[in-house]
């Protein structure tokens, strides 16, 4: 089946607005089975709408139409449509009355130009949209099946996951679930993370479950991707597969599906009735702002110092000398000023040479104070966003007893 | 004249990576007034490749194609230009020798698949790439001229702007530059400032300057397009609109063109040799880290105290109890304890109702300390992130000697 997206929109075209919803669909159908062939970008123009319609439904068996489903002038993805299908519009009283409603729960009324969502192209099968004023529809222009979308990210994500990806993999003849297990690890590359599961798929029946990978430094995402008649037994195909990648990459392994390493963090410690302090050095404050974020109000997280310089460290914290043990003075004094179980340190310094000189991480709890030194490959951006990520592992690491000097594929070879 | 653009590859297609560089070229040749009307993107495969050229090919004059000149087998744009173009590759000797030493320089030889980087369709116009192995080209495909890029976003910028820019506006019959003077605004909406902006355009000779905006929360870029023969003159029809500009929304202008809102800050506190300490809660370390990373190893910004609760402010200030002036309290003592100039702090408390209760910001000096306590309009997310920008800028009016009290257009109405 031969599917195409068509973009619309001034905003879109123009570069103003980043095209996310196209990426969002497209990696979205590639996940239960039904890439993406071709997608195409207009305006809010009537004669490239028309153009661009015509085309797709000359080559397409499923198009999916992004945009142009609002209240004003601008908005031309109905009409055109329509025209192009060679119908007329009519008006769709259920519509109609939701929207009034929607207004009315928000003790507002319906502006007269909201009515123009509720006309649809005769013969059009109505799409719900349980979270906005923009419904989908679904009409047939040449020999392919167009699907219509409201542009509102919100709004598309539900649509396209509760009603367009059932009837697209119906049109396909799938008739399964897909199921996708994910684990975010760091410290290894793709490749050498590929290697390490070379056949990991073989626990399965032939061909039932997928690899993947998606690399957004400095993590990696390992999928599974898994097609049966329900999730139960997808469930079931892909346990034997997940736990196999578990045992291989385990303990570069920082969480799971939806999880996040600094919410993996704040669980561990919350377990434990413990808190957290943080002290760092050339991060921009990335280590106390990605678990205040994911801490937001609860106190596991207490504070961070943030620091451009360890000069102003060793001032912030009223360490008495400069010291080759920065980090892990830090680390310590944080812990006892804060009275939390564990305290975090990071001292990175950059340096406008391309090498970046070595950092060093230090994780205190009451009864120990570790450290690491590394050297990671990059430029000084890279450096940071590794270095943050490489923190919070060390804390990770220790609070799920995984060890915490284990070598990295992103650390420069020692010369 | 009619520009359209073709994004190829799997990594695009397939959503893995978001076309940023499709809104860089758009927007870049949007500011230059030569807009493009039709985006294209197909995968590496050479079916869709030789049906998007030709189709190109048919309906524009300018086709600017992004992606696939990279060494390896699935990089398909150069042999399909030629297929498509009617024509054969043959090899360009000065580019295969400037691949070479671009190796040589780095200590490495030359991997044998790089050659395939200096083929180019026989009577290919070269275009230099200074940065990188992919150098582009151009040769007509039915009536449009075809512009090939590399798909690094770094050597494309570089390319578009020294290389294709000239050549789009010559075929266009545009001998004239175009320069944009550009303000960053915060606090004011984007219909009140096209509002406050009526007619500014006519103290130029009609049609000369051209006023546009673009609105990203928190700040607002306004926008002055001019064209003219010379950089000079044009700069010099654009200066009696700009200077009405800042007279009109003056203290509400943050920084022009390049610069950053924490950069000017860094500026202004230079020039005094003043510095700067931070304390902030609710912000994931907003204001800090915006401030960290402009000023980068400096010191002029010394230290954040980030927090995620008022409470832990109050003991990691060590402030005896609580207060309604934590935040005037917290900013006065980060000033003292680091003898920095300044002390700022911001005390933002989220709640999970859709209304978001009043923040306070302080600013102390040796003389004073000013308070400002807001109520933004919005959600959690959208109070924090207006709330280190309004951070941010009421130290900004302190250092420019702006009114710190003005009315913002984002705050809530009071009951």
């Amino acid at each position: 089946m031969r599917i195409e997206v068509i973009c619309t929109g001034d905003e879109i075209l123009s570069g103003k607005t980043v095209n996310t919803n196209f990426s969002y669909i497209s990696r979205r159908l590639q996940e239960v089975g039904m890439p993406v062939t071709w997608e195409t970008t207009v305006g809010d123009d009537r004669e490239e709408l028309i153009r661009a319609f015509r085309l797709a439904g000359e080559r397409a068996d499923a198009v999916i139409v992004n945009g142009g489903l609002g209240p004003t002038q601008d908005d031309l993805s109905t009409p055109i449509a329509a025209e192009t299908a060679g119908v007329g519009l009519m008006l769709h009283q259920p519509w109609l009355a939701r929207i009034e409603a929607f207004y009315a729960e928000r003790g507002r009324v319906m502006p007269p130009n909201n009515r123009k969502q509720a006309m649809l192209p005769e013969g059009a099968e109505f799409i719900d949209n349980p979270v906005g004023t923009a419904c989908g529809f679904a009409i047939n222009i040449g020999k392919g099946r167009f699907f219509f979308t409201p542009g509102v990210p919100r709004e598309l994500h539900k649509m396209l996951d509760e009603q367009l990806v059932p009837r697209l993999r119906e049109m396909a003849g799938m008739e399964s679930v897909v199921y996708l297990k994910r684990f975010h690890s760091f410290g290894l590359g793709e490749s050498r993370v590929d290697n390490m599961l070379e056949g990991v798929e073989k626990l399965a029946p032939p061909g039932a479950v997928k690899l993947g990978f998606q690399a957004h430094y400095p993590q990696l995402e390992t999928k599974l991707m898994v097609e049966a008649p329900t999730r139960r037994e997808a469930e079931a195909v892909v346990a034997p597969v997940a736990e196999e990648v578990q045992r291989r990459i385990g303990t570069f392994i920082l969480c799971e599906d939806d999880q996040t390493l600094e919410g993996t963090i704040l669980e561990e410690l919350g377990k434990i009735g413990g808190s957290v302090a943080v002290a760092e050095v050339g991060t921009f404050g990335g280590v106390g702002g990605r678990l205040a974020r994911a801490d937001n109000g609860r106190g596991i997280f207490q504070r961070s110092a943030v620091c451009s310089r360890p000069n102003d460290l060793m001032h912030a914290l009223d360490l008495s000398s400069e010291s080759q043990a920065l980090a892990a003075n830090a680390a310590a004094t944080v812990r006892v000023q804060t009275g939390t179980s564990h305290g975090l340190a990071v001292v990175i310094e950059s340096s406008r040479e391309p090498a970046q000189p070595p950092f060093t991480i230090a994780v205190a709890t009451a009864a120990q104070v570790i450290t690491r030194t590394a050297a990671l490959v990059g430029n000084a951006e890279r450096v940071r966003t590794g270095g943050v990520e490489m923190t919070l592992d060390t804390l990770r690491r220790l609070l799920e007893g995984k060890p915490t000097d284990e070598g990295m594929d992103f650390e420069r070879a020692a010369t």
